[in-house]
């Protein structure tokens, strides 16, 4: 409605975890802010970095959040039920509507000991810190 | 002090956990910015919606997360003693001295299988990602 | 790079957790944004702020996040074979490149019982939510 005059609007997340239930809506997010014409910038740090690793995707679904865990597999099975894609599908089609970017924390995959190649094919690039704000700046901005 | 000529300042909160100590500062923090004058809107969204329904407000207080389940007896007793509200009467308080909006999130409603008439009285609407973003654009937005 | 022309860039952050894997990237987000010449505002508050207590120093690291638990021991080791130092070592050479100031939340400390003494030498001020979202209006707001 408000649309600004000044450039396009722009959803950036931090993706600190690594749960399955916090992924979720960092796909969601991503995805229905792409289609409503947002700029989206993901930047995976910490536990949610080895998730974007060929290994992690390929571990999905993450486990759980253990505060949550009675209520998990009721909703996962609901997911599973309306076939609702998993949260780096709704990232990769994300990048194929709008202008989605994947980052990678450096400093977190020193601390993983994580090299560029064992990334997924959808990350788009390794940055620091000072280049990720820089980035969002403006923009909406979440710590998940 | 630095009052933005362009407007009402808001503070949008994407509520996605479901326990007590997350829940807590939403209502403290929804029921200050209303009390100064900001916009609020609120979107409970995953684990945060189960608290907003009818049978959720209910079975309050939720939960505290087990990473600090040693000090929230401690915590909660002092609350009580201090008879401090809880985060459903602050927001509800809030509603009553500001613009003070609660939403529900209409993609988790389908996970959940939770329907309208499940909702607590003072949810105003069930919404997307993309409404709320909309709603949230240009004040602060935390994710929760 | 894109220099915001009506003021200084401004990163603040709500920290209400007290596990180490949160308050390590609050200790990197506030270095690498004062370093970049960011202001930066860290207000602590529930679990977070019994973390900037004299005390809460005394007993660093904090406890991992039990989701995590049995990566954190690995990550752990590989930061201090880098030397990396302490998120509270972070904050402190913070303060000393950059405009870096340090809230206790005011509510939380009534709920903890802990007394303006009893925090760090660190901590510059006690306030509340309404004067913390003061000092983050207009900047990036995450909360940790």
């Amino acid at each position: 409605m408000a649309e600004k005059s000044e450039g396009k609007k722009k959803l950036s997340m931090i993706v600190f975890s690594g749960t399955i239930d916090k992924l979720m809506p960092v796909g969601i997010l991503a995805s229905g802010a792409a289609a409503a014409g947002y700029e989206v910038n993901l930047f995976f740090t910490f536990w949610g970095l080895r998730n974007i690793t060929k290994e992690g995707i390929r571990n999905q679904p993450a486990p759980i959040d253990k505060n949550y865990e009675s209520m998990g597999p009721a909703m996962m099975a609901k997911m599973q039920e309306m076939k609702y894609p998993m949260w780096y599908q709704l990232i990769q089609q994300a990048k194929e509507v709008g202008e989605v970017k994947v980052y990678a924390c450096s400093t977190t995959m020193e601390f993983f000991g994580i090299k560029r190649e064992d990334l997924a094919e959808f990350v788009d690039d390794v940055v620091g810190v000072a280049t990720f704000l820089d980035r969002a700046e403006g923009g909406i901005v979440l710590f998940v």
